[in-house]
């Protein structure tokens, strides 16, 4: 029996518009880098994915194809080995400083993954759900991304931005720094996207400004819409438990507030509400000190750091063994992650916490059809074949022209907040 | 897209022949009872799955049609949802008292998952291993598994027993109760089957004889064919102890030893050798207890106990998230499980011990093609889409009628060894 075999694979880094959001690593810049990936068959299938975007992972996605191209797309473990056998174990455990802690070959494994789960999935005419083990819901919820940021919607270059959602345009444009400019971003947004669950990105001003924020969050939205607070870790253990006290009641769960599994472990214990994270325990082998210790109730996962859609599935059964929770983690993304995202997200056995999305921050998109629709705060499972979205060619050339006009090869947000505040330092732990 | 629909389950108890094989629970009856589960869509696919016969599994899975009939078999997730739901807590939890653990609901799910996998393989022309990531072998390494016997190959309804195994169906018969008989039923299995690891099942025997025999093996084949021993948890603690440490050295790791992760951990403390368990951590419930006190170094799974095909697969990253390893048990079985076991093994991420197997000990078979070959001790992978075995109807027809006359409903080997030693009872810790 002959299988379809790799003939190419196309890497295209691409610059989408990017809001002025604040957080503990500065600012984003105007753009967001993401990488589109195309795997491409000897029969002409081609299956589609995407990934934050980095010139380092894309030069280690270039040194894949070395062993990847003739391979069979349905040989995951094989493709898997032969990844983590090609490059020296210095790269394969590589783990960047910054919060979103970048690592070349999971990014690389997992945008190979995806690819060929579409191709997988086209080839058998089943959507990707079907390979997770099929789905258990129709549609996967999403809570609404609050940032502090600054005016503007970013992008510089002359593309105009769009957006599908009608009063959200301006809302997403508009400042956002007191609580009272928090509540009503919360209140554009959830009514855009009817979003029923409302996290805020913090760690951007000082404690109490934040804690004010989600009291007027709970002061407006009451108790029926959950709410979380994610400092980015960059509290000093004494300032979350002090700070946590007081949004024990308010918040669904606090993510993140202090640096490393020890100092989250200790929280976990000061305080009565869970503690989630994708900071701490972000990787399998982080897992048995997790358990040891205690350090979270919750990993938010997010498949482009753990290894792809079927090692996220993996980790759900790890999650599920331990009495762990499992819920999700994002970056700036356009609509082929957010497509991953939902067909993981259909499968997984539970989905306790709404996930997490930066989509409706994003106005750009490479997709066929446009963007991906919110309906109640939740999007549709896909039901064609493979991932169930297609690249839409002329937007993928227009965004790797802004990818090389815009002259970014990786994120950084420190130098990005240098430009508004040339004193200002990325600190691990600031507060 | 409409998806193939589940019309019908068909659940064929059979018996096959046995021979009076010792162990701690007593001794095997004339016939082994598996159970041989088809099921059929409505486009008249056919998956097929074996798993141990049990009159009350035979019950549940009667019961599991009235909600799995209808079901896409593509649906994994939700059947396995489904059956989980259809039973009382009571009912899913519920474990024997015996070595091997029966769960209905368990097995269930696993001869369902099996049976679809086979369909969802035969539909994309595909072999079930590529449905779990595709092959990281092709050929799967299994071990000799020598029993202390009494004369016999077992049956006694007139069914002649046949082999295609040269040289070991005298051996196979013969009596092994010394450790000389332990040494030439050895040397007969390895020469038949080329085995290069070798498995004695203990707990039949005081102490002594066993290491006595486990001396004879070691003193006849050398440090380089790795040695288990196995007393299926009949020893004391301190018996544990005491003889482990008169087989350090000899072998490549000690099985269940003794009863319970607590006594587990204490002998594994003890004792400078890997300690390995299908009886003190048989399931994903047993893991956090596990990795919190260190009870063994080897989980030997079986996609019959542990939930199917993908659900090992999700053991084997527990396994390497926590620094287990991980290996096979068996029970008596026809070459179904075997292709199902092949199938799994040849996706594992790494297969450091070669797996168990009862089939040399089994001369009927169920399949079409007869009997399936070992090759230096080892089992190709099938490449033939599905399982790649196909049910023989006539030996099916047969085997059903050898269940039906032979009036067994269940396995007890207490009620077998009876019928030797009318004194005998079966004692959870004898030694």
């Amino acid at each position: 029996m002959k299988g379809p075999i790799i003939r190419e694979i196309s890497i295209t880094p691409i610059a989408i518009v990017d809001p002025p959001l604040l957080n503990a690593a500065g600012l984003h810049a105007p753009y967001a880098l993401r990488t589109i990936v195309e795997v491409i068959t000897d029969d002409n299938i081609r299956g589609i994915s995407e990934i934050p975007g980095n010139i380092e992972t894309e030069i280690a996605l270039e040194k894949a194809k070395e062993v990847i191209i003739g391979k069979d797309p349905f040989q995951l473990n094989q493709i898997k080995d032969a990844i983590e056998n090609h490059f020296d174990k210095e790269t394969t455990a590589q783990r960047g400083d910054a919060p979103w802690d970048q690592r070349k070959i999971v990014h690389v494994f997992s945008a190979l993954e995806v690819a060929c789960l579409d191709i997988i999935g086209k080839i058998q005419g089943r959507p990707v759900v079907d390979l997770l083990g099929g789905k258990r819901r129709d549609r996967v919820p999403f809570a609404a991304y609050l940032f502090y940021k600054y005016e503007g919607a970013g992008g510089h270059l002359g593309f105009k931005t769009d957006s599908n959602t009608s009063g959200w345009d301006s809302a997403r444009q508009a400042e956002a720094v007191t609580p009272e400019g928090i509540v009503r971003q919360a209140i554009a947004m959830v009514k855009a996207f009817g979003f029923k669950s409302i996290k805020l990105k913090g760690g951007a001003f000082e404690p109490q400004q934040e804690v004010d924020a989600m009291k007027a969050l709970f002061a407006h939205f009451g108790k029926d819409v959950p709410l979380r607070h994610d400092p980015n870790a960059i509290w000093e253990l004494e300032t979350a438990i002090a700070y946590g006290r007081k949004m024990e009641g308010i918040l669904e769960y606090f993510e993140d507030p202090v640096r490393g599994q020890p100092n989250m472990s200790k929280v976990r214990k000061a305080l009565k509400m869970p503690l989630a994270t994708n900071m701490c325990t972000t990787s399998f082998e982080d897992i048995p000190q997790s358990i040891a210790i205690g350090s979270e109730d919750i990993i938010l996962s997010d498949h482009h750091f753990w290894g792809g859609l079927r090692s996220s599935m993996e980790l759900a059964k790890v999650c599920e063994t331990f009495g762990r929770k499992l819920s999700m983690h994002s970056n700036s993304h356009l609509g082929i992650s957010l497509a991953a995202m939902v067909h993981l997200g259909a499968a997984l056995p539970e989905i306790p916490y709404a996930l997490d999305t930066h989509y409706p921050w994003q106005s750009d998109e490479v997709i066929l059809g446009g963007r991906i629709k919110f309906e109640e705060g939740a999007v549709s499972v896909p039901t064609e074949p493979g991932l169930g979205v297609e690249i839409d060619r002329e937007a993928l050339a227009r965004l790797h022209q802004n990818y090389i006009a815009c002259g970014l090869t990786k994120r950084d947000d420190e130098v990005e907040m240098q430009k508004v505040n040339p004193e200002w330092k990325f600190k691990a732990v600031r507060w």
